[in-house]
């Protein structure tokens, strides 16, 4: 394991811990004993990470994963505690509209990272959990994990998560799962779109993880970054636009130094150079 | 059963009838002779008891469901043909038109009623019965019901259901559908995902509505409202202004009384008080 | 067989082969000696036919198929090697440009195309033929077919696919699919919902064809290019208006002569009379 110095000068926050081989950094959340229950700094050290390394291609991939056997339990009730305080003292609702903002604003960060994002979702997988697990470009879940959106059942709304609930999974499947607030497992999770691949146990899943990060490395870092970008800008915008767009970009990776590796690789049927 | 009079006012059309149990109302339709073919009077009713409930608090939830083990098998051949005069007196299509229009404005209406709409399937469902089924937030199919399409074999189009039918179960399957008329059971609209719980007999059925229903019941009432009207906009907002104004309504969730319930609730380990 | 002469006049070029009967028209790929490999060409004259049958309503389905057992493998390699010394000779990228964009228009112009389009999906149904596949109406696979996005793997983008395989299976399997460059055979496409139906052997794939065949028989002729043109419109057009616009092409419809044939059809319990 070797640590970027840059990267371990971030790791001021022991909410999460930070693991770099190579080009894959593994984003651990570290609060076992509260099963990751996501608080503030949490969210602020997420956001962090993911702004220092976007401009990094040597940085190919995040696998996010959490301590202690559960990915992440949702909000963290001791910072609600403190809001209310905080609410009370100012008069208004406004520390509890910030808190709640920034949730959607690290949710919607990770969605975009250039990076190949892998989610490795074991134990609690619920609410702002759920969410993060949503916008992963793989998702490999353990069978016994449990998902859910139990925010209705607490009497308040799944606020920030819902429009990339709905992203994932389509509105069907959402409001179903948001309205009865139920809890269900990998399997189920599979079935309805919200992980790739479910696992039965830790061997299983430390293979699968390798074989996926062996395939990130497969794929062209720049190539795989623009063609990240290019699949999220077909939910917005207009057809022909984006298609004369991506005909630039597709004939300036064709004339880059990957676009030629890819082809010589190709025709002398090996592996291209930044396969490792 | 108790109806509140509001309710049981309004029922004056026996095309559908109404039935209270607490915060539940389970609306029938009521042709059982033409498989519950929705006329023009059915839409209209069924328009009616959802303008007049769209601000009662007090009902969570609306079974829908038809009578004599249909659930719908699309448009009323006679209005059609009580249309057809129609046209030939005034010379023009205009009475076509309204009473096709009047169908997706009542699958609107349902697909955005506050309450959490739960659709049994039985039987026929068909075209706009299809469609009616399309924008429920819960599904339950009997295995032996027959779904589908007719309407291109008719000559005609699938034309105010066609939005609710892509928003379900997305583009992909809607034009294979359309395309080829093509009939399906329960387990096939369970994997194209038309529907969510597929039952094999009555006892199946009535178990997991009991359990559906009990579902509902605890998610906080407001709570739900918020969240589905969320999740609906979803799909039309920019995602900043979206999450701004979830972040609002968290905020205000929260603090509510259902917020407080919640949370108190949670902490002792107990069912809020709207689980009955 | 019988060929239109129109359309025999078409096929000058042999890197596609038509072939007709009645109704429905066969165009197949036809560089068995690359599977199938997209050539500039080949574009240009799959784009052709759709633009020459694109009014002609006595044509109500195309199947589209590959020679040699092959759908389609994707892009031409030697056109590749073309264009680098014509890009080389003018000094700038513009010939890589335009040959990427029009494989787009092609796609897009089949994803438009008002007759039914069956897609028969064997061998290789990589990049481009992978887009071209997710544009069909009905695609019918075999168990062995082998799907994939290899594009990032070769250091460029699935550029021009990119929004038809978002549209096909969404967001979720698209980005997994484009970022690992992985290969999947048939039952998988059938889960990730690219295609519609598995068989298992030529025996299987001829019969299935032949019933597919004969149920868009079935759907009427205006009715169906209408329905279709209708499910395209409602990814993008407000509901409102849509729904306005639907009811009076329901009007025209029923009040048509397929619309009459439609009814007359149904009273009379027999075939109407486009089913042949």
């Amino acid at each position: 394991m070797t640590l970027s110095t840059s990267l371990s000068d971030l790791a001021v926050d022991d909410s999460i811990q930070l693991e770099q081989q190579g080009s894959i950094l593994t984003l651990w959340l570290n609060r076992a004993d509260s099963r990751n229950a996501m608080s503030l700094k949490m969210v602020k050290a997420i956001q962090q990470v993911f702004a220092q390394i976007a401009d990094d291609i040597s940085i190919r991939a995040v696998i996010l994963r959490g301590k202690g056997g559960h990915f992440c339990a949702g909000g963290d009730i001791k910072d609600m505690s403190a809001l209310r305080a905080e609410a009370t003292n100012v008069e208004n609702l406004q520390p509890y509209v910030d808190f709640n903002r920034c949730f959607g604003a690290m949710i919607e960060q990770v969605d975009q990272a250039p990076q190949t994002v892998v989610a490795i979702l074991e134990g609690a997988v619920l609410g702002g959990g759920f969410g993060l697990a949503c916008v992963s470009d793989i998702a490999i879940s353990r069978d016994n994990a449990q998902f859910g959106l139990p925010e209705t059942g607490l009497g308040v709304l799944p606020a920030q998560i819902a429009p990339f609930v709905v992203k994932r999974i389509g509105l069907t499947q959402a409001r179903r799962l948001a309205l009865l607030g139920l809890r269900f497992n990998g399997e189920t999770a599979l079935k309805l779109g919200v992980v790739h691949e479910v696992v039965r146990d830790e061997t299983e899943l430390e293979q699968l993880l390798r074989d996926t990060i062996q395939q990130i490395k497969r794929a062209a870092p720049l190539a795989s970054r623009n063609t990240k970008a290019l699949l999220h800008r077909t939910l917005t915008e207009p057809l022909d636009t984006l298609l004369d767009d991506a005909a630039h970009q597709f004939a300036q990776a064709v004339a880059s130094i990957e676009g030629q590796e890819g082809t010589m690789a190709f025709i002398q049927k090996r592996l291209p150079n930044w396969a490792e």
